[in-house]
């Protein structure tokens, strides 16, 4: 197998043997592979794998067909199409993954396409829905409306009945994430919260300052999940506006899980997302499709920030 | 019957006409009710009673006989003893309340001190349990363990199989404490994160700086209950550990929530809370009863911050 390989800052395409399956594990023939901002980081040293992924190999989420698998898998067959997350790994031609971590394919979904639906799907899902108990009704701000999770939000929150308002620093993604299902956009400046109204649910994909409009703009019982920090690590909490308001902040990250808490994601987001992808109420949102072997072009795409949805890695399986 | 009446910052007793029960309300001769610290900011004007409850006679909670009831009231009957919640009013010798805020007060607890109970404890246990879902083997954070909160959150902790460390600005409440069921005792210090060590919630009484400690000692997946800001409403908050440890932090308060949150969170007390205090499991920490017609007295007191729990008025019904 091939695999897309960190050596001292930078990526390249090695040979490497492809593993066998034990016990509940798959191998899967990877044909689409989404980048994520966790890919970057690693490959600047900034992010170590998680215990029991390749510390060399990135990639989170991937689309494809079961290659193989071990004796102790329970639902999964040869030739199956799949996708799914990892802890790693997912950038090559083949990966060694749980079946756990996986779930059916629908007929209708291109499996390229579809590597990079795992990891904003579950991620939205399982923040909005599992973590934030997102009823029909409500109102919901998205920051960073126009990225791969707040794309897939947005539909999520349509899908369940809720409302959205998104913010983005520019017009032109805003436009985009509207035709996708945005109820209302906001572009991003200092005093935004008067043009964002009362929500119930913040999904914050970018941090430092934000905080403090997040706080301003919940209605009584708000929840907050902080789901990406890009504009920064720190920023004030205004206690007594969380205490009045009696608003919940949670952090979370789906990368560095134990690998049951993953499987439970996995298995809501089979129940619970796959039915509305399969009928075509949430679909991916691919910004660019690029050849594993020009793997670098698609980092460096993702890191100038100017991309609407999603960046996904073919690998040709 | 007579109240306590806030007039210009201060306090005095005063003949107000009994009031009479309609629907599911109840009348209560009240016998002891506990003195809080939102009692002593409402008194300073700056915390409102909440819509529906007696704009200048404070009191959050009440121990005391059924004098009257409404015909929509479904189990309890002239001459109970109750105990429970108010959104105001309790200072006094009789109290308007509806039934839904009242639970049947043990044979074996005095009236007058048990009117120092309910507040605190449906705070913890609302905190703790409901909200934080604390469990057996779990390691508890309790800032401001001698205050009325800590002093209840510290039983309540040991009762249901977890643990407790704490924390108070003086040795003599951290001994008095650790008599009461706390595990571990620490004085409070800029540098006292290493002497906590380790824990899955915390219950902040003192919020200010003390966000980042609590934000420090977390385990994974830790809930900061943000109960009172004695310290301040401000702090800076780690976004970085709080996504990396996938923190929850929750903001809380009981006196201006909707009646019938109050009546859950009194039916949660009344199930869960008062077999273990029926049966000596819990016990009502009371520093000091003042007579009614001696209230400033109490205030005061409680303003001092040197209690050892709670300050209770004895109203004499």
């Amino acid at each position: 197998m091939k695999a897309l390989v960190i050596a001292d800052g930078s990526l390249s395409l090695e040979e490497r043997p492809t593993p066998e399956p034990a016990a509940d594990q798959v191998v899967v023939e990877v044909a689409g592979a989404g980048v994520n901002r966790a890919d970057l980081l690693q490959v600047r040293g900034a992010y170590a794998a998680p215990p029991g992924w390749p510390e060399d190999v990135p990639g989170l989420e991937f689309s494809g067909t079961v290659a193989a698998r071990g004796p102790g898998c329970r639902w999964i067959g040869d030739g199956d199409r799949v996708f799914g997350i990892a802890g790693g790994g997912a950038h090559a031609t083949h990966l060694l993954v749980q079946e756990s971590l996986c779930a059916p394919l629908p007929d209708g979904l291109d499996p390229v396409t579809a590597g990079g639906i795992p990891e904003v799907f579950v991620t939205a899902f399982d923040a909005l829905v599992t973590q934030a108990h997102l009823k029909p009704g409500e109102r919901v701000l998205i920051h960073g409306a126009g990225s791969g999770v707040g794309t897939a939000a947005l539909q999520i929150v349509r899908a369940i009945g809720a409302s959205s308002v998104g913010t983005a620093r520019t017009p032109s993604k805003l436009e985009r994430a509207r035709e996708l299902g945005l109820d209302a956009g906001v572009v991003a400046s200092d005093d935004m919260a008067g043009a964002i109204g009362e929500v119930d649910v913040v999904l914050d994909l970018v941090g430092g300052d934000y905080l403090s409009i997040d706080t301003a703009v919940c209605r009584p019982r708000g929840r907050i999940l902080i789901v990406g920090l890009l504009a920064g690590a720190e920023a004030r909490l205004d206690m007594g506006t969380v205490l009045r308001k009696r608003l919940t902040v949670i952090g979370t990250v789906l990368r560095s899980r134990p690998e049951h808490e993953k499987a439970a994601a996995m298995a809501d987001f089979a129940r619970s997302v796959v039915p509305l992808l399969a009928d075509g109420r949430l679909r991916p949102v691919i910004e660019r499709i690029v050849p594993l072997d020009r793997a670098q072009e698609a980092y460096s795409f993702l890191h100038s920030n100017s991309t609407f949805g999603k960046v996904v890695l073919s690998a040709g399986g």
